[in-house]
């Protein structure tokens, strides 16, 4: 059954939803389309989650040595205390420069279908090799991040314990393996888990209004899952398009990957776990206003104008999605050696 | 008594100290130059340091939105990740811009009688103030920081928990005694303390070795007290000026502050705690090797060649100056509302 199907099924009044029977049939609704987080931390593909494996991973997400100019690590731009990500537009990277796409959260990434807002890389591991190498983003090369880390004894007997059927395991590709398997344990239980997990109190009266105008209004066709987005991809302005301000011409998303024409201005639907920790929106990053946002996907997505109640509903609703931080003890990082490549802000021209 | 009237007295052969006697005398003239770290926090002035407190300055030591783009926070150039400094030559702030002198580490700095390489502050809570504000550091004002922080309904509830006796909690000074708080629990216990505090085992031989050589040589006369050193100022070349790559001639170090001739090229003895952890050396920056630094500091402040094995012995010794780091767990942040200043990488020349 596709999401527009259920969507069509589901014929949930915003009226009156007070009662305990009431917030049963809204939450059998709401299970059609969404699954609460999962109690443990997902399986991956091709890579075992193990405690040495998570501890090092950690440890090269905070890293800042991972960049060309030892300024930036995975946390800058995906910041643990702040939503998993930077609150600006676009990043700033390396050399000062402005990175083209708003910073989406690691948080709950892992149950993202693909990542990056065009939905470039398959898994959290892929994604973890694109910005360290990004010329704006961390400026670094595979051959350099490896020096780096083979110039700490530390990091080499991480490496040997978090790998340990390799001879040679310090590599890149474990790397990207080991800050993925620390990126899924970045999973943040919210109000509305408890709702779907049958608490009929985890939600206000507006919470659960808003879930429910959230579903009858089509939002769910694109946002479900258990990220509420992340799931598939979809034109911006699939009704009407949004301004340039919010929409820049240049950038056509996913069209990108595919070079399809379909895929013009096309992008992976928004995860909306800890959305309202995470302004400015869009990929543009160009709207820091949750209400103004939620109207723009109304009128870009479902050609309609959201009224006032409407769109405070939906919002209340997006705030059941805040879950809570994993405790993050705040790594020790190995000590460098006379080995570790120096640090350098240059930047090399294209 | 001068420290160099210590120095003189003191006359402990480096030859065989391996005896419980011998260790105990080595430890009576240790204990007439240094001090043991306390085992409780210290008292601040004017600063009383209460758990709210602690919590508000570790929330603001880690808040990148303390800077104008929201890129930088105290932590990028005093990351307690990595031994509390960011481990370059010089850092890179606000336009890419580098900053002027090595970013000290913030480790244990409370027991530094004054901040900065040119102790131009007086205390922690006066240091903080500085580098927010600095153009090619955070770049911010502090009316920005105020208006920042107002935005946010949870820092006001913490600032007024912090400061429960003011009806206007919410302000710069505030934000500066916040962080001194915090930054007075930075306090890392070393092998060197239990030494001291009695435990004959906590050295290596080497180690004792390098403590009664770094005794006997004269080091002590400027790295001594608590943090040996952090507590007076010495021409950075009494005896013979290193060369300008590693004192560069256009940074006159204490006399930007003092404007008096006897402050050329002065500058705070580097408090040596963790020193093995933070490379590289000196206000240049300039050098990565620990036992480079240490000859170069023989021939420049003490005028004599200290021999292969006197380097390493004082090498020896200062990594027993390395400390348990206090578990330190990353703070969730205050959510940003519509209210809060946008963070600008912009560059505004002087």
């Amino acid at each position: 059954m596709s999401s527009l199907q259920k969507i069509a099924l589901a014929s949930v009044s915003a009226m009156a939803i007070g009662s305990a029977g009431q917030a049963s049939e809204l939450r059998d609704q709401a299970l059609d389309m969404f699954a609460a987080l999962p109690s443990t931390i997902p399986a991956l593909n091709n890579n075992i989650i193990t405690p040495e494996k998570v501890d090092l991973g950690k440890a090269l997400f905070f890293d800042p040595r991972m960049s060309a100019s030892g300024v930036f690590s995975c946390n800058s731009c995906h910041n643990l205390a702040t939503g998993g990500d930077d609150n600006m537009p676009t990043s700033i990277g390396h050399g000062w420069q402005k990175g083209p796409r708003n910073s989406p959260t690691v948080l709950n990434a892992v149950f993202n279908e693909a990542q990056f807002w065009d939905g470039r890389a398959a898994d959290l591991a892929e994604q973890a090799k694109g910005p360290v190498q990004a010329g704006v983003e961390m400026a670094n090369t595979p051959a350099n991040v490896v020096a780096t880390l083979n110039s700490m004894p530390q990091y080499q007997d991480w490496f040997q314990a978090s790998f340990p059927e390799e001879s040679d395991p310090v590599t890149f590709d474990n790397f990207a393996k080991a800050i993925e398997a620390y990126e899924a344990t970045l999973i943040t239980p919210a109000p509305f888990d408890a709702f779907l997990n049958g608490d009929d109190n985890a939600l206000t009266e507006q919470q659960k209004e808003g879930l429910a105008v959230f579903m009858d209004k089509g939002c769910a066709a694109c946002h479900n899952g258990v990220n509420l987005g992340g799931n598939g991809y979809y034109p911006f302005g699939l009704i009407e398009k949004p301004g340039a301000d919010v929409l820049p011409p240049d950038d056509r998303g996913r069209f990108q990957v595919t070079e399809t024409a379909d895929d013009s201005y096309v992008f992976r639907a928004s995860p909306l776990r800890n959305i309202d920790q995470t302004a400015p929106y869009f990929h543009s990053g160009k709207v820091w206003d949750l209400e103004v946002a939620v109207a723009i996907m109304g009128t870009s997505q479902l050609g309609m104008e959201l009224n006032e109640q409407e769109v405070d509903q939906i919002v209340a609703f997006l705030g059941s999605l805040t879950g809570e931080m994993p405790e993050v003890v705040y790594p020790v990082l190995p000590t460098e050696t006379l080995d570790t490549p120096r640090p350098t802000g240059d930047v090399i021209p294209n």
